[in-house]
């Protein structure tokens, strides 16, 4: 059934040459969200150096001869340095190794993906960005949430509340101004004060806001509450990380579609 | 090689009910973009409503007694009005089939999925979203310019350029003070009235940009200029939608690559 047109698709496309790195995006967290792309550079690689939270099922579709080497972070901390991380991926290419830099989502977008290729580059190895379908986009389709709307919006932000040194913080307040839905990465940690402070911008307490934890894994939760009540609603629904908040009129499309579809609220989540 | 991992994977996952509608992102062009979800798609559907630029060799994923049917826009004209097509999906759900509403990109991201999923409920019939990758990331990719970069941002915007009457005019001033890149989508046509506004609104002349045409495709190409200047340098190089503008420091990330480099330079489109 699958057919011979796949087959052929799998085995066309670029070559993985030994000496070189791939940045591949694996996706939420599902396997079904796996790009043909992805499922190539698996299949080639000699070292795959992966981050936390890919599934096995993912990692499974690797040669089985295929070293698999864990480079994630978990909870803000880092467990290999990037620095180190960097440099291993160079020596693995320089000895002839097909090097796999697997990440969740999408490599380019708040997954370090450019400070890598421009090390690599750097390193005088060659590189292929792989893109991936990016966390806040799966979240927001699990949760019924279109990040943009007629009528309701033409921008859309995708932003990190992550905490870090380099660029200083965020302009909440800036952001808050613009009228447009945010779309946060890695924000659940700090989203108290955050919340707090795009409040203290100008956006309205009562805006929505959504928490969607672990879209597309088996313990995926979505917690819908507003800017205002987000600190207490969580003490009431505990959620974790990984974590994507949209916070925007945008996030009213789920009410929406429970209120004319009810019987559709089962299949929502 | 590919062997019964993959295939049990293609062979998994939700089931196509007769009587329903799929919104599937087919990412930005390449068959190579398409994720395994959106391959069980295109193996289960009976008919296939499908955007202009999607790739023969995609469709040809399709069963081959699936009926396909032409239902995109060209240049921003309308081939079919969007109450029409919904209407279509609608009556063909009705009749018992399984409806695919094949999109470039992802479907919830200035695709128009997010109103075709609200007719959908208001209908009555059962919907699935399929996130594929965003032309703006994918893109983004091609051309070796990471969405976000430590050190540059840590936020960036995806905005539409194309004229609506519904919403009224982005503000394009207010996106100019954000300094955070902007990514945008459908903005060619209208790019050196929107690049005058956002000078006007504050962003330095100086500021890269980055024109991205037919990104994964065979006649893929990249223009580098600024937005002071782009409206005379796209008078010496003519550049053709489909196309994503990228504005901001972001953009300088591909100069730095190729100056560290430059025998990527090739390998860089």
């Amino acid at each position: 059934m699958i057919g011979a047109r796949l087959e052929s698709m799998l085995n066309g496309g670029p070559v993985f040459e030994p000496g070189s790195v791939w940045l591949v995006g694996a996706g939420p967290g599902d396997p079904g969200y796996l790009t043909v792309n992805a499922i190539r550079a698996l299949h080639q690689a000699d070292t795959i150096l992966h981050d936390a939270l890919i599934d096995d099922r993912i990692l499974d579709l690797a040669r089985p001869e295929a070293h698999r080497i864990f480079s994630g972070k978990r909870a803000g901390v880092h467990s290999i340095d990037q620095a180190a991380l960097c440099a291993r991926m160079i020596g693995l290419a320089r000895s002839g190794q097909r090097v796999l830099r697997l990440k969740g989502g999408d490599p380019m977008i708040f997954g370090r993906g450019g400070e890598e290729m421009l090390r690599l580059a750097e390193a005088g190895i060659p590189f292929r960005i792989i893109p991936g379908v990016t966390a806040g986009l799966a979240a927001m389709a699990v949760a019924s949430i279109p990040a943009t709307l007629r009528d309701v919006n033409r921008a859309v932000v995708f932003a990190t509340g992550h905490e870090a040194a380099d660029t200083g913080e965020t302009d909440w307040a800036a952001l808050a101004m613009l009228g447009q839905p945010l779309v946060l990465y890695m924000a659940l940690r700090r989203l108290n004060g955050i919340a707090h402070r795009l409040i203290a911008g100008g956006m309205p307490p009562e805006t929505p806001l959504a928490v969607i934890s672990s879209a597309t894994r088996s313990d995926e939760d979505i917690l819908i509450s507003s800017l205002g009540t987000v600190a207490e609603d969580r003490r009431r629904h505990a959620i974790e990380p990984p974590a994507i908040v949209v916070i925007g009129e945008i996030v009213k499309t789920r009410e929406r579609l429970l209120q004319v579809a009810p019987a559709f609220a089962g299949a929502l989540v």
